[in-house]
């Protein structure tokens, strides 16, 4: 007989589907399409020479330890700039502090894995980033979804989700994937009140925190955690798990992200991460270390904030001017990304067919939501993306996209009616 | 209040430790040391100007697509190129039987994912690679060991712990970590009909498989099973999963491996590593692909074979020098290991804290059971890395072991009088 692999698929795998956005990709890889689906950075921005010169410096003095199995941590140097980087933002870490993954995609499975028992619930954003949904689901996660507005998390919502004992709360504060939000300074203290309250941690996602185009950068939960608990001994204990990555300020191509915790939090996601990938690769590692290092990084993001900032306004300009009044749309501070409602009765998943039909895509809303958190409100939005697209693509793209919707708002009428 | 994180660690945190060899690297560090306890390549035979050559290649003419994200499933140029190169050992792969992975440890973990439910049997050799118990230990497995000899896994023992209902086998065929054995042509045979008939699936796990140094190539599991099912579709089904990497061929540092399976199960794979780290680095494995290509990797692997050999020629003649007739050894026909045991009564751990100091390290063998698994066994054995270390550093290793070794044994005949 011949074994029917199915059969012997592992309880944690039912249910599991693949990622609705990188099946989206496929269908929008049509080169006749304009495609604001992706969460991709622009490639026009990916500093070539810089990795050119890299790899060569890496290769030529340290090609025995770059091509050699190394640390689980990560490479020290890199840890260790890591630190320096976020000292800035208040973030008192050491180099124990800091877990170097591949991606924060690896994070954020790192974190489920670590704290998930089956049947526990996590505090989400609605809508929230669907990767960390997809993380945490393999790990047995329910939900409790909180509604957020365009000052992120409602705080004032979160009484009822915290009583009901979520073992985390999961929250993008800086520019949120997908509402292109960001968590008012005010609400950032309440929520870290409420969390020290009711003794919840906090997993802090911070991938674009740097990309910010207009007005004062806020202080991290992390950081805010720390002085409600007044603790001066550095980061050695705390509610807040922080994570970010180079994706969006150096390349995704080559998968590094990162996780500051307590030490204790740390050495125990070392143990996890030998079990699931050894370590991250040490050659990417060092070539990010030497691409980063004197000050590259801090001017690199500078033109990328340049660039993706006309980008924002070009997109913005476009939706006021082809957009009928009905649509109301966020207005991202940073970040790649905003995300549109549309009148009552309108679905994001039919618009996404007649978009296609006018050679436009975008993501439906629907997506971005925990299962059993608020479906309805779902079908009215959808993300756009700003970054990958030149201006003029934008620009053309977001007409396109006007068609389709005035076109599903007359249908609309005309059933009404 | 303050949050104690390990209150919240998931179940199956519970028991987790560190892997012993990744702690021992550590220790033998000591540039005093000489240390047969890592399982790395010899950096000296990495092809450090190709890499040159490559990255400069894959970043002059296709920087935009390799610093980008890419797919799940991998590079397809090199997932192409994986389906031929193993072709010629039989495995009759197309393209969409090949997943990329980040190193072969993350394939034993998506296929930990995939398989185990809390509580299921895995039947594994006794010794087995330890990476792969710490893979299946977060999922909850059990284990069913069965001894290996001279010509790997005892297909005489396997009745009974296949009736036991295990969830799959885990089985490296090839010049076994830690065994540093062969699983002979009969036992090949006689392995899969067992599968066949108690329809348990085979996890073939065959990272040294090409690095031979003496003897006829043996036909893989994999290929066993396909005939067996007599099969001429391809590789559209079957009992076995086969798993391999460029650890060992190109480099470690660059952590790429690749598992081979069904299609239906590949696309499943597929889904559990979108959630645990998107995809593969693109750049890591573009720059793969472009060392690899034009039969590179074949003429590379021959250099490989002759210095590998060499060195374990020099271990193999310095333990007949040098150590006493009561201990023996395993006579590995390639790969990076050889098993040593020690005379009854002795102890491993104990010779381990003699040898350091005596500057000199190997990895104890009570590393390699799963738990429960023949622990008395365990404790008489240890394993010697050979890749590594030049040819005089392995000399003098053995020496300075001997010396431990004997120093061992006048004391046990000492307490034995």
């Amino acid at each position: 007989m011949s074994t029917a692999w199915t059969s012997r698929y592992a309880q944690r795998t039912k249910g599991l589907k693949s990622s609705a956005i990188r099946e989206l990709l496929k269908i929008t890889q049509n080169p006749e399409i304009i495609s604001f689906a992706g969460g991709l950075p622009a490639p026009d921005v990916f500093p070539t020479a810089r990795f050119q010169e890299a790899c060569r410096n890496v290769l030529e003095r340290n090609a025995h330890q770059a091509l050699q199995y190394g640390a689980t941590e990560g490479y020290e140097p890199l840890r260790q700039m890591i630190a320096r980087h976020i000292a800035r933002y208040g973030i008192k870490a050491q180099t124990d502090n800091v877990l170097i993954t591949s991606g924060s995609q690896q994070a954020l499975d790192l974190i489920g894995k670590l704290l998930i028992n089956p049947g526990d619930r996590v505090l989400v954003e609605a809508p929230t980033y669907l990767g960390a949904l997809q993380a945490f689901n393999v790990y047995g996660a329910e939900y409790v979804s909180v509604l957020s507005d365009q000052d992120g998390l409602r705080t004032d919502l979160l009484d009822k989700p915290l009583r009901s004992g979520p073992k985390f709360m999961y929250v993008l504060p800086n520019f949120q994937n997908p509402g292109g939000t960001t968590l008012s300074a005010g609400r950032r203290h309440e929520l870290v009140l409420q969390a020290d309250r009711y003794g919840i941690p906090i997993i802090e996602d911070d991938p674009y925190g740097q990309l910010r185009y207009e007005g004062e950068h806020l202080t991290p939960l992390v950081v805010l955690d720390r002085e409600n608990l007044r603790r001066d001994d550095g980061y050695s204990i705390g509610n807040v798990i922080y994570l970010s990555t180079f994706s969006k300020t150096l390349a995704p191509g080559i998968r590094l992200g990162w996780i500051v915790a307590p030490p204790e939090v740390i050495a125990k996601l070392v143990q996890l991460k030998q079990g699931a990938d050894l370590h991250t690769s040490t050659f990417t590692q060092m070539v990010a270390y030497e691409v980063a290092k004197d000050n590259f990084l801090d001017e690199h993001v500078k033109l990328i904030r340049k660039v993706y900032r006309e980008r924002r306004d070009v997109m913005l300009e476009s939706l006021k001017q082809y957009f009928p009044p009905e649509v109301t749309w966020t207005h991202p501070q940073g970040g790649l990304f905003l995300w549109v409602t549309l009148p009552e009765g309108m679905s994001c998943q039919k618009l996404f067919q007649v978009a296609l039909k006018e050679n436009v895509a975008f993501v439906p809303g629907d997506s971005f939501y925990a299962p059993n958190g608020f479906t309805e409100e779902a079908s009215r939005h959808f993300r756009l993306n700003f970054s990958y697209g030149q201006p003029e693509q934008i620009r053309e793209g977001i007409r396109r996209l006007s068609v389709a919707v005035k076109h599903q708002m007359e249908e609309l009428h005309a059933v009404a009616h």
